[in-house]
């Protein structure tokens, strides 16, 4: 099995991070294909940046869809271009904000969400909405923490991660998601130190995408998700989805 | 006062008619100016075609933005990348299917929606429960005319509109809200026909933008909707919001 | 386009300032008729005083009605009588706070809203529910200055005013509404003074009647909101709707 | 106890029918008062007859207030002035709408409702929404037999509510709730008929307030509902709540 | 009129507590029937002992309904087995948190809960949302005392119950449900010193049951609540409902 | 890793189906162990008999956990137990209406139910509410074939549920999920012959078992889902969750 993971925006280390966390929790015959796009912003921190990733997240989905992937993760807390990708691909696509969502909400009854600055909390809310978790989730709180810092050990992140996670546990959740990305490779070591299960989105996105390949399942393509329709596209973005595989792999596991 | 009308596709006619459509309601002193992007699909119709327009229409926005606009009205009814917009101008920034629901709903207790293709009846609901408007909705039905064909009277257009819009209302509704910024000038002769209020978005977002400037009013900027951080963006989209200003301006108001 | 502008109270001095905060924003050719009632309360603060208001300002709707007015404001944030006016009236009826919420909603994702009493709270959030907002709305807070006092300088009601404001805003609203029509001349200082959009939903509700009147858009009448059926009317309420014309009119715009 | 049962219209044979709704299911020790008021519409049908009903119901509500009764109902589907009975009135107040929900909620997981013209509709919805009935009601249907004509029978009316009854429950409701005052003595009929629990609100909102009473519980007071604040009231309306006692009662209990 | 009142926990100074407490509210005529299950936990705090508590109280539904019972009452606030117990029994059945909720939303907008463990408060959301009241609740709060301490004076509960009633006031609640049967008979006491209406859920359930065998309402019989199909019982629990009369009935009204 | 998947019911040949339909899916390290329990119902298609179905349910659970398996799955449709069982294991545990919603709605916008009985298509929305899916569910409908006769070709169980599955399709749906365990066996001939994704519940609660498993992810346990406080528990349950090791495991994947 194939899953290729995009990481929507262009920082290389962060695509490899996520790419380490994914191959982390694959299962033995799963190759996972961490990439990132040829164009888009550094990092996704407002809903201007995200409309930006996306085409060039679209690109690596039309380029997996090519390469026959099996299922795809859109790996950035805001979901960009998921209804899109599902468009375009045959396998499930999953987003780490929906699978984050997704395993907390089977972990009892409510959960927090912890996420970097507070801009973006607006987003999560929509999200949880839109996927059916509003009731369940107590609150979106933010570290402050920009999404580049995250792995400075100067920016403290870990530590002020920590300090937002028992916050959402003293208000009465049951386990914490981690709102960003690159938040990955702190998940392990944070819910050691909360004492409670705490949620990768990148880990769980890869894991439910399995899930799915497994079970044979895939995005109802009879109504909004069937393919496109043919359309001329002019401009700059002409032709975008037909690009070289300049693709840059990495991450890949086993 | 100056509006800017973006569509957010590529066809130039529909830009003179959605351009027709906003002159023919803003006040003795507002100039509408309606433009097309440099980049993107020829109509949207899907999330992957929507997700294509987005960095051409804010292209747009911050053309805008530098001319000094007071508003601007995003003309097509997904309301494609209006938080991103909303971070880039200073002035309001409206959605025609934002401003179809706002004006549908000051003219009863509930509302239906006639829109083109079955497959984007998920993006309106979705829309409207985000606006808050999901429990006003009755029914969101499609006619089945694609967006580009609506002008076509080959396509039977008006007739089809007609026979939905009826539909709504035998439903219960009070009014209806047409779907499309396509069926621009289709509207009042639906409305005659089926005696019954009907909404254009383009015509109601026109007059609320213009509303809001009046009303000294614009987006709040202190936390989502805050200018986005300045970010690296690489790849053909690098630059894209700072380039020269090739947009043409039709159904400019006297 | 004359658009009558209802003050439900029996208050002149209020009506003075409703009439002067709708004509500020009101276009070029629209005449802004603000009228009082021939009976009710003082001021209203009460669900006992609202149903008390209800009849005088309906027949000020009727008397608008016979002289032809293009639309009616009710400038009570408790939108009392709403329902039953777009009954009488042909043109459309806005309630202010109806007004508030819908221009608010514009203006970010959420908001919040600044009442007078904490009593009014539980209308106010009925409200938001009732049209469709109730998930937008952060909180509703009360400065406790009752209505009459609003404009006595020794109530301190801009200073609590502004505090309140102040703490919607640090709860993470984009705007905030104002919650009594008497705070309409406030509106323009507190939001200086907050530095974040601050709505006043009597000069809110006149440029949406306006806009409404631009478009061509009336109450739709095939249900709920037809005319009320012919009805005996017995004792001191017989008949009332067909009182002479004792309304006075202030604030006139030129 | 007393408990008094005001019919917000002015029509006294349905105030008879009311009362001897009441008083078949009232406990052994408790008076039925049925009052008619000495002003408002003959039957209420719209939401302009609800209005001019109010200031009549209050005025009853202030005299039973005066003689100390123990109780109230609210005799209109409608629940007119409810909120403003509440504050007026020492003990508990009940409206019709509001006792049948909450009687058909204990009888199985949903409900429907059976009302007389399909203009009420609306306001019905917004009840069931405003006592948060809104999840557990499938439908609210019209039998399109005017309020005053429900016992004549050449309308026809038991035949046709019998069958809107029969569409409720095929449509999966476990009960259904008669939505008007005026069908208070079709209820045992219908029920029979249909062979499923049928619910009027006046039988139902009499035994609710008396267990109230007997619960020792009143209306909270110490915020929204507390007493109006003292208010000059003026014109045709001054001083309507003190008076002189000139309510009629009927089918009182013995 | 015959109530049995199944406390479905084992301990028979609760089951007293209980009988007490209903039979002190319940009209001249009625007989209130207060019975112990023959297996069960001591005491209901967790999902597993309520679950474990269910086929003993089933068993005193199904001996009640042999006995011709005219309603029951399901005392534990979590109402464990409602559903099933509606299936068994020919009238209706009401729980306590139903009783206790539907009591409190006719006093006023919106109401609070005191509960014991906060373990438990969860349920008592689920239970709310599920019968309609979520949107009525401000909060639930838990004083930390188990079950059966709440009658040991040195649990300190009736002030630690005050204090927590008085956090649900200051909150904006108009009323509050105390969450447990075990404090039924702490009403009266903690209502006078918080000056606000508190609703004992086993009172509320006595009378309200009460009310629906004189309206003759029973549960809807024709979908969900019909009897459970004949079906094959094996082990431990096999004939369990048909077991011989052990129920021990206590606080026997008059 | 270990999975014990618990078949709620007393029929040997249903665990066998569901056992199978497990080890299907489960990657190549897990082992499957379907499980029967000692007590309870054949089937279960009331809320009497999941109520009875519990106790045997959570024998099993916590034999499981004395054995030291890693996750339970509960494969009754109406998730019987699922809150008490979370709170007795240490892994996470899944119900299969929870793990089919949850697996559905990574597939589109939307889904469809289809169960056996009518009467249990109210728990099932019950469930998809408790869970957040509840705006996502388009409709639940019902075959009307009871649990047990599934299997029998007699009883056209697999026409009956490819009909009902493509009425759900028509309505909307992007997927379809099947409301029994008995209809696992089904499942992929019936997504074949309606050419949309059909979803067993069974076959997705054991892989999502195992991703919570593979991300170290347990049941939180601060709070709601602590194991159960010590408590006496009397009559024919007690001592009930200590009983030998009778359950007889069938269904074992190599």
């Amino acid at each position: 099995m194939r899953i290729r993971v995009v990481n929507p925006n262009t920082t290389a280390a962060m695509t490899a991070t996520i790419g380490r966390a994914a191959a982390a929790v694959a299962g033995p015959g799963t190759v996972i294909e961490a990439v990132t796009p040829t164009t888009g912003p550094a990092s996704i921190e407002s809903h201007y940046e995200e409309a930006l990733a996306v085409p060039g997240l679209l690109e690596q989905v039309a380029l997996g869809e090519r390469d026959g992937v099996d299922a795809f993760v859109v790996a950035c807390f805001g979901d960009p271009g998921l209804d899109a990708a599902r468009e375009l691909a045959t396998g499930p696509v999953i987003g780490i904000a929906e699978a984050g969502f997704h395993a907390a909400a089977m972990l009892g009854r409510r959960f927090g969400v912890v996420t970097t600055l507070a801009r973006t909390t607006g987003r999560a809310w929509e999200l949880a909405e839109r996927y059916g978790f509003g009731p369940l989730v107590t609150e979106v709180r933010a570290c402050e923490v920009p999404v580049l810092a995250l792995d400075d050990p100067a920016s403290g992140s870990r530590a002020l991660v920590v300090e937002e996670c028992r916050a959402v546990l003293a208000g009465g959740a049951d386990a914490v998601v981690l709102g960003c990305a690159g938040m990955a490779d702190l998940c392990a070591e944070v819910s050691r130190e909360v004492g409670a299960p705490v949620v990768d989105g990148v880990a769980a996105a890869t894991v439910l995408a399995e899930s799915l390949v497994r079970l044979g399942l895939v995005t109802g393509k009879r109504g909004e998700y069937a393919p496109p329709p043919p359309k001329e596209v002019t401009g700059v973005l002409s032709g975008f989805t037909v690009a070289a595989p300049t693709a840059v792999l990495s991450g890949v596991s086993a």
